[in-house]
């Protein structure tokens, strides 16, 4: 498949919604929710395991991985189609402020918050 | 801005991080747990607020809500990334399962969990 | 039964753990995502359904909400343990300093968040 | 103070509702939405860090950990009273139900899920 836009990724996610009627129950707290439920299901992968063991489970996994973070995925691109939040654009924006935020020279290398740099 | 491909937008984020040479502490718990994190700022907009209160207060922070939602996808795709995940290609993959579980005449305008339909 | 004190039910948390030799493995992260994944199962009971609708539903799982809360509990007592945290005391103090942050005649009725009040 | 039970710390806490009127506010996914994001609170606090490092950040902030526990417990607390649950006994039932999932010959020493056991 050609790469996708996230804009086509959008569209595709939306005529599954609106195909099955379900816009109806997509109150935004609701789907918060779901994509809090996505990210647990990843996380369930994870415990009890760490440092080498994890990503070696993570890496069999990899397909299951992949279903769950799409699943998280779905949830951003549906939430952000339904404020009209060009989803694309604020993402490059974020990653601008980020990078003010952690200027290269002061947090090279070291994972302290930009509160404490 | 001309619309991104999910693959630009993942090279975005890698590039980010490695100026500022953070994939040492990017094991895939603390990343799931980082993402958890920003789906949680995403909920505390949605605190005790409800119905139209809810979305007219989500509209009003457009610009908040599309902040949180882009942390989201850094996750998304920096895990997909170290993982060697084409997410595009997964998350059409998954559309496509989910379209199998919600056939759309049995589940056109209801809620009910596959496992029960 | 008796009703049982916050340090009792630590007791038989712990005795259950250490039966099954199981501490080996209880380092805090994973036992706080362990947490927020039984407060992800809780969600789960509430995820797309509201008002009238949630509260029949819950009352009408109530052995299961009382299942997730208790497993959610068991990690609150679990890590207070381990930290040397006196969660009995800590309970009270931190409601003594809500009830400062929140004082009766000005948070009386009002979901409003404290930094607003 | 002497040992309290989890009666009189619910006791607690459904006074410091009533006085400031708050039942309104509190149905039951809010409620659960807010103990997610004090457990999200919790989690923050452990954020990129892992092993020693962890546990001496975690030790050096036991009363900041002992708070969030607390806003984590406040809320098993007041859900359960809500649903008329005695989380008391529920949690005692919950240990024993876990004991039969987890017999000590089979998960001693061993963290696999009791569904792989």
């Amino acid at each position: 498949m050609n790469p996708a836009t996230i804009k086509q990724l959008t569209e595709l996610a939306i005529r599954f919604r609106d195909e099955r009627d379900w816009r109806q129950f997509h109150n935004f707290k609701d789907m918060a929710l779901s994509m809090s439920l996505e990210v647990a299901e990843l996380c369930e992968l994870m415990q009890w395991k760490n440092g080498e063991e994890l990503s070696a489970h993570l890496v069999a996994n990899r397909q299951r991985v992949g279903e769950e973070l799409s699943d998280v995925l779905f949830w951003v691109l549906v939430i952000a189609n339904d404020l009209n939040i060009d989803i694309d654009d604020a993402f490059r924006q974020k990653l601008e402020e980020n990078a003010k935020k952690y200027p290269i020279d002061k947090s090279k290398g070291r994972s302290t918050k930009y509160t404490d740099l």
